[in-house]
């Protein structure tokens, strides 16, 4: 989707300041959120590479594949682009792109570039160190315009339809499978674009396993259901999770799940400007600690949300970023016992100037269904 | 998916074959294709390393963040685990899962390992030399057995019935977004797991672009209408083309079509063991230039199929692989119009003991629709 040239410009600039901070004199830059983020533009990442190589002083370079040079076009990006063609194969577009550049410390997206892109880099700029400088990079992304938190209200508020479309199909005997192929459809009727991430939809001793996938089991009285999703709109990310219980639960799952609710609260209410990432996870974390449900370690409490499902801010003990106005981070406490059920209870928060507002609002009482 | 230990043992017999004659003596493997082939693992990679370091002599080691090993322990892996937990990060489970190895050429997937994981490795092997060897240890994927067809095969049949029932709403003044959200669901109606790709509908002048996307274009007489997309089954994947017009086409259309379907029956007729990956592409595009349609480059004629979407054998001019029983690649030449239209049909095909057998099985006559 084209950007504004205005907007276009000032997240340039902004990456630009943040680099001299970083003292890099480059950065190289692969298709993924950092790369819509500046240009707009959404480009697979398979076998042929597309990379903006970004020096500090001078032309932004783009070395793009022949094939992708209609969609590059209509993005109207200010850059001196160097195409290539599968017969030809890349290593001249990287050679043209980095003739007239001298860098010592190149910047890459670590957790998204890979080692082939690299090797190309190092190829043409030998006397460049590569960086990995991911985090630095993404900085720009930190905090959000109003722009981009209508689309994760957007995102999010068609997951929560679909989530509801699909409680309501719930019964005894239902497969998570067929929950999930109907949370799918849901989602997509209700205007999904495409997905954060395979929706994850587990039932019973499934609940318990943190990354489970559904499968042919059968839903049976006493289990909890719980679904972990997400729209994605425009490429912005939702990412919720609720969970359910099916038939009345006896105290003791009752118990962890009014435990898990009540950190899910204690975060969004501590969570505010001023306070470090660290500090919401820590507090957390702390009131989890005390619980009898504890099996092993916690999981930290959440991330932050943007073009990326999961980016900085980590809600995580020891991380120092200060939450600002316009963070986008995930609440998203669990108790998991082995063997049995798990409950967790995942929010999507923007912090305001006086704390946050959730995003999310899909109840979080206790739900019976089936 | 949990799969046979004598399978496991035989891919990762053939793998260290291969290691041997590519002279390497040890190769770490990320989340992805060869992953999933060696271990029936299918892990998301995040922000969260999970690596099968495998050394030629000697245990397989596993670094594995803690809240996926439920996940690990089920595919019954014979490997040394060695887990880590967010809180501790993943530095020290490099470090044991490296201690007792000192290779001196680590091959890698060059297009799938990322750089942050890279530099892990680097940290606690500091005296190998790291080789992209994506190439090499893939070679274990290019002769597809009995099994892995048997699921190629469902995959292309979900998404035949599910172009067929799209292609069945298509009428004049409907939009390409309300083509692809149709089409999405009768994928997963029909059992669809996951997609191959986005699915790509595009119409009118769109469908000169390979990679363009839907939009709100609303379709109309005479446009060419292209579908390019795929089911995936247990993470084997499916990718058809298919391209109708809408209303009856005017004499140069038609032509353009007759010729790109030519094309693609030269690729099918010529394919067969002995001759190589890149003579196939050779005699398409021989034909192809001949065409009085051809404008600028020609593309390459296919790519190999399997868990990767993309994979080898490429079939792209001097590309010296030599054919054999069980591989599968694409066929899928295109004549590209700038501004007005594109055609491309894309068969799916198995080589045979004399030739090849097409999977994908749809029609290829020209189709007009609305």
């Amino acid at each position: 989707m084209k950007l504004e040239a205005a907007l276009r410009q000032r997240r340039l600039a902004d990456l630009r300041a943040n680099m001299a901070s970083l003292d890099l004199d480059c950065v190289a830059i692969v298709p993924g959120a950092n790369f819509q983020f500046l240009t707009g533009g959404r480009f697979a990442s398979m076998e042929r590479p597309t990379i903006l190589v970004i020096p500090t002083v001078g032309e932004v370079r783009a070395i793009v594949p022949a094939l992708e040079l209609l969609t590059w076009q209509g993005l109207d990006i200010d850059a001196r682009v160097h195409p290539w063609r599968d017969i030809d194969g890349y290593a001249g577009a990287f050679k043209a792109a980095a003739a007239d550049l001298t860098p010592r410390r190149l910047g890459v997206e670590g957790q998204r570039m890979r080692v082939f892109e690299e090797l190309a880099l190092r190829a043409v700029l030998p006397g460049a160190a590569i960086v990995d400088a991911q985090q630095g990079i993404s900085r720009m992304r930190l905090r959000k315009d109003q722009g981009e938190i209508a689309k994760l209200r957007r995102a999010i508020s068609i997951s929560e339809e679909a989530l509801a479309a699909t409680l309501a199909t719930a019964r005894v005997g239902v497969s998570e499978r067929t929950l999930e192929s109907t949370l799918i459809r849901e989602l997509l009727a209700a205007g999904a674009e495409s997905f954060a991430f395979p929706p994850i939809v587990v039932a019973g001793a499934q609940s318990a396993e943190a990354h489970g996938h559904a499968g042919d089991y059968l839903i049976k009285p006493g289990d909890t259901l719980l679904f972990d999703f997400g729209a994605a709109v425009d490429g912005y990310n939702a990412d919720v999770t609720r969970t359910v219980f099916v038939g009345e639960p006896t105290p003791e799952p009752r118990a962890l799940y009014e435990t898990v609710r009540e950190a899910n609260r204690i975060g969004r209410e501590f969570a505010k400007p001023s306070v470090t990432a660290g500090a919401v996870d820590d507090v957390v974390q702390s009131f989890l600690e005390k619980s009898p449900f504890v099996e092993g370690d916690l999981i930290k409490t959440g991330h932050g949300l943007g073009l990326d499902v999961h980016e900085a801010p980590q809600i995580m003990r020891g991380v120092d970023i200060v939450l600002e106005p316009g963070m986008v981070f995930t609440i998203e406490p669990g108790l998991y016992l082995s063997g049995r059920r798990g409950v967790r209870i995942e929010d999507d928060v923007v912090v305001t100037e006086t704390g946050i507002e959730s995003l999310t609002t899909f109840p979080r009482e206790l739900r019976v269904v089936g």
